[in-house]
């Protein structure tokens, strides 16, 4: 390797790295100037390099340990889709923020790039299996809530914020009876006055109770704890002391050394990962990072399920780019167990047939204002969810259904529904003939 | 207030909210659709609301603590400047990631807009004092240096990642000998093989009393222990135990939750707030969070000095941000410590001039590759920065300086130099005659 001494000093164009020693990412490039000198200045910036030479970096050191430019993919004269290898020498495997700081860091204000975008990290072995990644993962929950052959139905407390503990633990009673299996808080609601964190966990863990008595079902809550972690570790071992199973933790905004804190206590409680904030980063596809990106962290931090976007709901998000987070998270990883993901955002009954299609049944499917917003209250709206994931596990038409559940019938009649059939047995691709009617369920009057 | 009724129904245009139990929110607004309907969504999905009526939005409810639009600046048919208020009651005061949750988190993936920044946010005095803030703040800086009447002179050891802990350890003490006032680790250095984390803090630490032995100066050593917080902690803690006066964070990659945990430890340390993966987010003047949201979280969190941007090297900011950050860092906030801004990033001696020509002189200017990569090696490299630093406090002309100080000369040699002078006193403020040759500085070949 002669890339010290040579005009582009980071270049390997063409060249092989052992991927069982380096990590691999792939960025979307826009340079501000020469496209070469651009890419250099990422790996020089996100390795050992900095804008002048140095009295300390000798040859030896840069062959170890510099990134190296080994693909280059140009768009045009200024941008470049590039693959950069980084010696497995350079990370500490086992802290995700040093991770963010390597290839996330330095480089998005860079003036050498106009825009920067990551795009995807490939880890060796050795690095995955640093990281202890999921305590219960896909199967754990599953075998928690006893429910093996079916999309898990979540809800979020709705009005997000605002209601007061008795009615949050009563909304909570009242969507788990209907048939939701998942009760979780929303983002921002933590400690606040109008209901306080504690109260609403005993509350709430009573309401649990009392709907799994009733039913003879298992019932999940996920409370957000998210916080400073001077509150955030007390509210966690609250959780487990009060016989909860499942906290909730906004994985950005608390950020990755909290996340993998809570992990590391090993306090038996599955870790459901909500991504707020993710947003204003992952939101061009021409800079910040992706949610493929963030979605292995996560997995490797121990999150057991994630939310990783509806395609058909409120929130952004292709049916390409979540179909290939949520193969991932379900998908092989070197022994970690896979992190189920959550759809979440916008979702009402009448989606379920596609939302189900494209996805697959290995998801948990939450939905808020299309089960609280239901024209009968809360129960039946749960009622309405639960008929129409039994109308499409069954392979019945969501129409159809609804003409002896009636439930389903008055959600409809609310939101809509695709006359939408599944279009033979590949539930993870599967399309549908008709679209189904957005507009009315967007409506925010 | 008939908001709850009316058609725009999170639309207060020319209200008045008092300040004092309001958070205010400054966003800019890109719609994809309608631009009333999508600054409604922002304030529904950043407050109580969601994307269809549910069961227990009751009127009451919607007029106590829905977010509300007062102000929109239409910059063209899809396109405004909005302010928003939030009652005080939708947060939990001293939570630094529910904060974002709240005002900068769900909101940026919503279908409803094309892009969406967070310009500013403006707390309440309760709010504020909620939080302890800097422990130490600029002023405990100074103290703990004996440094009041200059910017503080700081380094980074490059290369930024490989040397081994004995180099790391030399280097510093080379630095510091030569006049550097703060050496600190580069962001994505922590606990690797070939500077393993607990020997680097013996090590430099020695190296840092030696140095203060030899020069009369109190000096400061920012070692990074950003990492998951179950290593992050006991390196806080070996740091203190070892006779270290600060530490430094990756503010952005560890997340708020682990930085206030630190905080709250109260270890007696300097709390360095290094700011990588801010670009993610912040590089677009279109979408995503301002650095100016970011600082005023991380005064409130308690970091003590925190990387602002340069203006002149190699990271993009302009001057008018810049100056804008820092001075909501230095000034009055409802009795919180002010926290000392870092200039970081691509400088070299050449530049100082016209960088403490814009900054003025409470600000730490960090040089890395502009001290290391000085011909005559670290030592010389540190003599040059400082020598430039007392060139400009005396109001003298680099060049001029330079004829009776050779190792800036020698600076001057390798990067150039602005023959900038001072018009008049306002360091503040005050704007050179010259341009800087920033080419040959940014020269990464």
């Amino acid at each position: 390797m002669a890339g010290y001494s040579k005009k582009y000093r980071y270049l390997f164009l063409g060249e092989q790295f052992d991927p069982s020693t380096h990590v691999i990412v792939t960025f979307y490039v826009e340079s501000t100037g020469e496209l070469e000198r651009s890419v250099e200045a990422v790996a020089a910036e996100s390795s050992i390099g900095t804008w002048t030479d140095t009295e300390g970096l000798s040859e030896d050191l840069f062959n170890r340990l510099s990134a190296k430019v080994f693909d280059l993919k140009k768009l045009d004269e200024k941008t470049a889709i590039i693959k950069i290898a980084y010696p497995l020498a350079l990370f500490e495997t086992d802290n995700i923020p040093q991770i963010f700081a390597d290839v996330a860091g330095n480089v998005f204000g860079m003036r050498e790039v106009k825009n920067l975008r990551v795009r995807d990290i490939e880890l060796p072995e050795s690095f995955v299996t640093a990281n202890k990644g999921p305590a219960f993962g896909a199967n754990g929950v599953r075998e928690t809530l006893k429910i093996y052959d079916r999309p898990l139905l979540g809800t979020i407390i709705k009005p997000k914020v605002g209601l007061p503990t008795k009615e949050h633990a009563r909304i909570a009673y009242e969507a788990w009876v209907g048939g939701v299996d998942i009760v979780k808080d929303d983002e921002n609601l933590t400690d606040q006055d109008f209901n306080p964190f504690y109260e609403r966990i005993t509350r709430t863990l009573e309401a649990r109770r009392k709907a799994e008595e009733e039913t003879g079902e298992k019932k999940l809550y996920c409370p957000n704890i998210s916080s400073r972690l001077s509150e955030m570790y007390p509210r966690a071992k609250f959780v487990a002391e009060m016989g909860g199973r499942a906290i909730m933790i906004d994985i950005v905004t608390v950020g990755f050394s909290g996340v993998q804190f809570i992990r590391d206590q090993q306090l038996g409680l599955i870790i459901h990962g909500h991504r707020a904030m993710h947003g204003a980063f992952t939101h061009s596809d021409r800079h910040g990072i992706s949610m493929l990106f963030v979605a292995k962290m996560a997995r490797l931090a121990g999150i057991d399920q994630l939310h990783t976007g509806t395609v058909v709901g409120k929130m952004e998000g292709t049916k390409e780019e979540v179909t290939k987070i949520n193969n991932f998270l379900l998908g092989d990883w070197f022994g970690l167990k896979p992190t189920l993901p959550i759809a979440s955002g916008g979702l009402h009954p009448g989606l379920l047939p596609e939302l189900i299609g494209m996805l697959g049944k290995d998801v948990i499917i939450n939905l808020g204002g299309g089960i609280h917003g239901h024209p009968g209250g809360v129960t039946q709206g749960a009622k309405a969810a639960r008929q129409a994931l039994d109308a499409v596990m069954k392979g019945v038409d969501l129409t159809e259904y609804s003409k002896d559940h009636k439930e389903l019938a008055e959600a409809i009649e609310v939101w809509g529904a695709g006359s939408a059939k599944m279009e033979g047995e590949d539930k993870g691709g599967a399309t549908y003939k008709h679209a189904l009617v957005l507009s009315k369920g967007l409506d925010l009057a």
